[in-house]
């Protein structure tokens, strides 16, 4: 499947200041960047960093009162839709050091808190099994609500409030795979379905000595994710983290089949 | 200086699991192993994988029903105590992403909540300086009480609790030093010189483009620590990590200068 | 239902100060005192206030480094177990001041968050019948595990968490009344078959025009309890309140049938 | 003081239901109502239950798909400004109930964690003294930011954040003042010299035996204070409470001297 993404952002910022922005398309196995090209302004000064586990670029943006930027590019995506009924759990101790660090609890992902949970409710199942029937409690029992949740939103408030956007169902699914001892991390990814269009987040899980990408959301599969970037959860992903107030003026997001 | 540790770890596990344990002091500059050994008895499998950053390394144990531990080293320090009033910021665009990482917030960090305190009482320090009065209000403003937290508590709560261990003054410390944009970890360390004698915690700040260890509790130096592991937080580095509940039978850390 | 009750306390504290204490069967209706009697050693000073609603006494103590009390009482429970299918909600304009305000939020019983979860999993019901559900769902939900929660511990949390003490019962099935429009406090009380034999915490809902006792854990019956104090929640009610650090030396509550 | 009061609230509301409105200066000693009216348009059903301590009165209305409500009075002020620095400590042992009640932590005021910040930081301080320090200390280190906070900010969040408006710094003030053993509530009230004009929150203290109103964000003095309820914190004053989701069509407060 190929998609064009195009991204325009326009902020002001209150003051002068650092800024990480993390919206590319990255380089990596299951998609091809046909083309690709961002400018972003005048910055004072800028820098490129790999973004966690070297998948994507963070951008490091010195900024005086504002910020713009205008992405464009065109991904090929040859990953399959995994089949998870088929994929098998990891032994822990066959994991290597980088999907072992996913199933530590995080900011935003308590895992630790959903033990006794996912042990009595699903009990008796492993693997992909296991993370299919997480999958879908999560979009069974949350609904998509723009607002409904805020940057200190973490899982074990979404598990309560029943209610959440992207982020939200992914670091309740991360929590519960973690919980469950298997290897889960967020997803930034551009997805033609995604509805209304917007960057998008999704969950990653290392089953069958690879990760796989699933969206607790429904909205998309994964032949059809550009993948941007990978993390512990929101905030290793954020599209922009800024230390200023930043103002947005313009957040447009327009991801189609081509 | 050489220091010789000691370590007796002894525990019953109440059902089979895999238990990550992080105890071996690192091979890493600043820092020579002149002898290691550890005895983990017999554990049903067992794996190594690199430590965060590539610092150390994670044992990764299949157990039946107790883990058992006698780890026993020499280190030399070489690294220096750094003389912080010396030492400069570095700017966010000249940071490496395994520096950058360190400015982010963590689970038990939430740096961005300390912006308004640290820009207005320590108002127009900077790098060293600033980090070395961070340091200061820490030591000064903290009480260090066995039992007064636990694997929940955040910086936050220790900044209104107002006491704590190693680990919450480490986790306050380097949550004022993310709010000023100085990159900090968490690093866990052996010293002689504290009392009581155990695993300890402390902080790595990113000056003038390297790490340097600073101990908030005001225990030991930078030249007294033999480093065991780094990461964003306590969770990082926890010298067990287990799935089952474990129960402690034996606990012994033995540090001396020989 | 007659009841013998024995309660002897022996804390030493830290430090000269006040301290609360709340443990006598309280003169109220469904209850008859044939004799009590407390012995409180020697406080510098005492004074007593009512509880909360006006049920059962606060007694302030003004004590030492210690604070010793022997209460021994026989009560007659003539209250009768409610039939909760029976019941019906009052409409809120109908309510009387003191019954509305336990509609509202409180410390341990966010109740405002549970407004999804009880909509949607419990659709149609009312009334008694909806309050008998939600008191089924708690017991068939939670382990009863001491030492799962602690002074901190919220309904948010045990609804995660899936565990707790009959505190821990009672505030999660009182934000779930809540969430409802039901009316519903904590009651403190003595019980014969509390197993371990302890002081007993259990919930109060308001239908029909009348406050009713439900025990969330499923250990006892309304006709089985003699009442202490009601409140919002747990702080309200708590056996001892002090400023000082209290030593536990000796708590020991004996209930029996007579 | 003689102060004209106009109030003018238009909400939408989302679905049928109940909601209380608590909006009308109370008839209570210190301040002599004049003349007040207020027009609540067509509810289904409506009533009155006093407010929390007999202060005020709830109105609870039955509502369709919107809340209208015109209040007007004239409200003449005869309470003195307190002179904190005469005022005395009352012992606890000497507090009646409804005082005694106010010492105690609740939702937004966690009192029990201020301990050691307030003993530390206020050593030697007593009674009205310490009432006025612990004042100045919220009034200089908060910065009034609206919409720096929310329904979930508590005072320990306030402390951490520094910022907030009127019922933030009275929740952070309540509780610093109970961690002293001093009991303390919310009041709300209207004032002429609050600005932007709304409604306002402020603190009662119970010192020398009576309540004395004190405002922490420096906006008021006692003496052009109507006061309309009083609370353990902001869950007992709110101005509206619902069950439905509110929208916000017209919300007008006008208070001046006349």
């Amino acid at each position: 499947m190929r998609m064009k993404i195009d991204v325009t952002l326009d902020y002001g910022l209150e003051s002068p200041g650092p800024a990480l922005l993390l919206v590319e398309a990255a380089g990596v196995q299951g998609q091809i960047l046909n083309r690709a090209s961002i400018d972003l302004g005048q910055p004072l000064k800028s820098a490129r960093v790999p973004g966690e586990e070297g998948i994507g670029e963070r951008l490091i943006l010195r900024l005086e009162d504002s910020l713009t930027c205008r992405y464009s590019a065109e991904v090929e995506v040859t990953r399959p839709q995994p089949d998870l009924q088929r994929l098998s759990a990891v032994e822990v101790e066959d994991m290597p050091g980088d999907a072992l660090r996913y199933m530590l609890p995080s900011r935003y992902c308590p895992a630790e808190r959903f033990g006794h949970f996912v042990a009595s409710r699903f009990e008796g199942l492993t693997g992909g099994p296991l993370v299919a029937a997480l999958r879908d409690w999560v979009e069974r029992n949350l609904d998509y609500v723009s607002g409904a949740s805020d940057g200190d939103t973490t899982a074990a408030d979404t598990f309560l409030d029943r209610r959440g956007v992207c982020r939200d169902y992914a670091h309740l699914m991360i929590s519960l795979c973690r919980a469950a001892q298997i290897p889960a991390r967020i997803a930034s990814v551009y997805a033609p379905p995604v509805d209304p269009q917007d960057f998008h987040a999704v969950v990653q899980v290392y089953l069958d000595h690879d990760w796989h990408l699933v969206d607790p959301t429904g909205m998309a599969r994964a032949d059809q994710m550009a993948l941007v970037a990978v993390g512990r959860d929101a905030t290793d992903v954020a599209f922009l983290t800024t230390t200023s107030v930043a103002e947005l003026k313009t957040q447009l997001v327009e991801v189609s089949e081509v």
